[in-house]
């Protein structure tokens, strides 16, 4: 058997055989993008057509970052010397001669555009298959049952391990985000771990009264009495969704109420991810305007707290190395299955075969 | 015999069975104090019935620092998970499960209170002896016949090496901060080196006159004339005291004043060091508030000359490595016998024992 | 032969046996100038007697930088400890001590004050021929029949090597400097390409009709057809001559007007240059005051550009060393010499001689 790769957030590789959400659609214009993802430094754009287009965003002649130039029709220039590529990443153009080299081309990414937000393969092209994205039906994003409505992105100064793991954990609940999400019952609860292939999830229940604080988030009445179930599942190595679901205890005939929230986490390298937000509600009215604005705010204010504690544990990993702390307990067993499959992926893609 | 450790500001390991100074008392109450102590990261708190504990500032569970958590009697409380550690290190509970796993502990460092600061010991803790630290009446401190007062600690750039270096060759008083601290006779005043044991001092005896700025620093009249006597003392690895005694030449039944500036030196990284500055008088009116403020800012200001100084010459080092210029001349005899005893020091701590 | 230098710019040594422009005569005054040139720190002073200075910018006694001191007649003293060191970089003085050891001193460069520039070298001092200088009145500079003006110097954080590649390769002025320099045909006018000894030179002719941008910049009346001939020199390392020749297509009896705008690139660090920009004209006014102040600045915010261009291609070659693309085109020939060339530098200094 292979030796399992040590634990080491920012020091592994990452998982490229996958799809990562690298924008929301409303990001990808005629003006091009750079982003940083898995690494790589990407140019997003638009065409006149209205296609999105992800390519390597280096300029095949002298390394030109392609970001700072302007897109021609379907192409995109480069502003150094004129260039021009297409969307396969194929030069289109050379300004100062006809015969264009057959090595002067740009990689090019598979994208995927599904409800308000792009999906990119930095794997294997030919492995690119849409289907592998997980179904936001499921998620009350293109179900017209629900609103949902796609929130922000926050960069976070940590690997996405770490961020993966936060969410894995419900016991910081109680503690990192006191009051907002739960009133102090959650990190004693009983927790259940299930996994299905790459997919983890967890499961805690609890009976509480609803706060102020917390209300106001999940849009419910301060005082409240609910049985709530909280759920969070991880779809290795790009994908987490928490779903709360709400028990009306005094009032029998009111219908449940479920809340999604999507977060996508995408390497921006790998000590830093984009930590992408969307919801999708049962209940409660559409949220636009001011009212999105305010909401999103409170929101991310509340999302600092773990972004301060993932860059203050990529920091330890960064200064101590193998010498960092890492002692688990019982809650910790949906991270440790984290870290389980994705050193899976990890070897996979090594192709270092595991053999007994 | 082992080869000698080459100098090198900032690449040579610290002594670590020593005490140093860590913080004023004042610092230390029950909102933690994270400071780097000797490359380690520490926080300091104050329990509820007022001990000061230290203890490595990453929680067992996932690293996050404790310094952002909470004091709960004896206790402080990682914010993330909700961990607690005693002032000894040890896990006291942990909310999601009633067991401790026997590892759930972090290192817990001796302290010791002492006049108006508080020492650390960093090394092999049963070998922590309180009698080592320096006795603190003989400064001046701790002794009713003189007045003494905490100022201030500055962060300096360079390795504790630097400034240990700048306060035994007093030479670099009359340049560097032409007219602050003598009259401009200093530099070429004959200079005297005594070692014993871990303790170097130099001497240097002038007669001046009282320059303004000069008289302002030392609360002496602009104009008179004095015999002094400047001794500086380093007892490596952590702690300098410079002592200035004036004999009033024009005035025969006038008490000798001495002044006592006690410069505890403490490596933050290895290319970076706290300098801790209180100061004993036998004579004058002890200061507080305005007045006190006013002379800290005076002394800061002109302490920057040497902050300045020790990080360019660090910036070399951290450039140049072993070509770095270190052309000595006479002057420079503590400074080389500082070198050494540090470097027994650290051999001593390698396990290289010197064999003839 | 030697394996040929794979082409890094940042990693590869910097040619030391070649006079580098190091500041505009005007910098060099009795306040010593510090200023880190093909990765030395130099301090540059001017003595009381007017004489230019170049020593290393460290103290030989503790690295203390000089250009923090002051000079005395034609000596700079350094202001940690007071020593004092001569033009030729011999300690002078030394407070504490009469005698002087054989080792306190620092290295000095020769220079030559040349035009309005001072040139150093930074090789084996006895090949430091001034008449290795370009000839500086065939760029127009101590030419009466020009005017000629220092102008700026632009930070530039790439390496002297992309700054010389962009002045060789004149297709960027028609997208990079879009309107700036030319009216849209230089890109795709063909380039004769010669090389000399060290000397590489290209050429492009075009007829145009001069644009508002371009005749403001070149002091040309808008709308007039000019032919004109662009011609870049570069002398590799350190040197590249542009010379713009307009003949008025319209005006038979108007002469022919020249510009020689004038680079030295002098490299701060292996990824940092300096870019000098000087220039001469056969035409026109001299610029002097807020004329010249505003033609400076027109001209600084047009090489904004390129400063912004090579920092990104530098960024690209320290994130891919090897991998960076670089797919050349025809218009690339004189930036392949300029590599070829600077390689044979760089090998003959090494000591490497190609053997066949
Ligand atoms: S670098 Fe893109 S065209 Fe030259
Ligand atoms: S990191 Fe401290 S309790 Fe989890
Ligand atoms: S460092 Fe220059 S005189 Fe001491």
């Amino acid at each position: 058997m292979s030796a399992p790769i040590a634990y080491h957030p920012g020091k592994q590789p990452i998982p490229r055989n996958a799809w990562y959400v690298v924008a929301f659609s409303r990001e990808i214009t005629q003006k091009p993008l750079s982003r940083r993802l898995l690494g790589d430094k990407v140019v997003l754009y638009r065409t006149e057509n209205g296609q999105i287009v992800a390519l390597a965003d280096y300029c095949a002649h002298r390394a030109m970052p392609l970001s700072a130039g302007t897109v021609k029709g379907d192409c995109i220039q480069c502003p150094y010397h004129g260039l021009e590529y297409d969307p396969a990443g194929k030069c289109a153009n050379i300004p100062s001669q006809p015969q264009i080299p057959r090595l002067m081309k740009v990689r090019s990414y598979p994208t995927v555009e599904r409800w308000k937000w792009v999906w990119a393969w930095f794997g294997e092209p030919e492995r690119a298959d849409p289907s592998l994205i997980p179904d936001h039906s499921e998620f009350g994003m293109d179900n017209t049952d629900f609103w949902s409505v796609d929130r922000f992105v926050m960069s976070i100064g940590g690997s996405y391990q770490l961020l993966h793991e936060n969410l894995l954990d419900l016991s910081h609940v109680t503690f990192l985000h006191a009051g907002s999400f739960d009133s102090g019952a959650m990190a004693s609860a009983p927790q259940s771990t299930q996994v299905e292939g790459r997919l983890i999830s967890i499961t805690r229940e609890v009976t509480e009264v609803v706060g102020a604080a917390y209300g106001r988030i999940f849009s419910l009445e301060e005082g409240i009495r609910v049985r709530r179930t909280l759920r969070s599942r991880t779809w290795v190595p790009s994908l987490n969704v928490v779903t709360s679901t709400f028990h009306f205890l005094d009032e029998p005939g009111r219908p449940a109420a479920v809340r999604h929230s999507v977060f996508p986490i995408t390497p921006d390298t790998a000590t830093t991810c984009h930590y992408f937000v969307g919801t999708a509600h049962s209940y409660g009215e559409p949220a636009a305007g001011d009212v999105l604005k305010a909401q999103n705010q409170v929101l991310f204010d509340v999302f600092l707290a773990d972004k301060t504690a993932i860059e203050a544990i990529q920091q330890a990993y960064d200064e101590l190395g193998a010498a960092t702390p890492d002692c688990s307990v019982r809650a910790d067993e949906a991270a440790l299955k984290f870290r389980r499959l994705l050193d899976g992926m990890i070897g996979e893609e090594a192709g270092s075969l595991a053999v007994a």
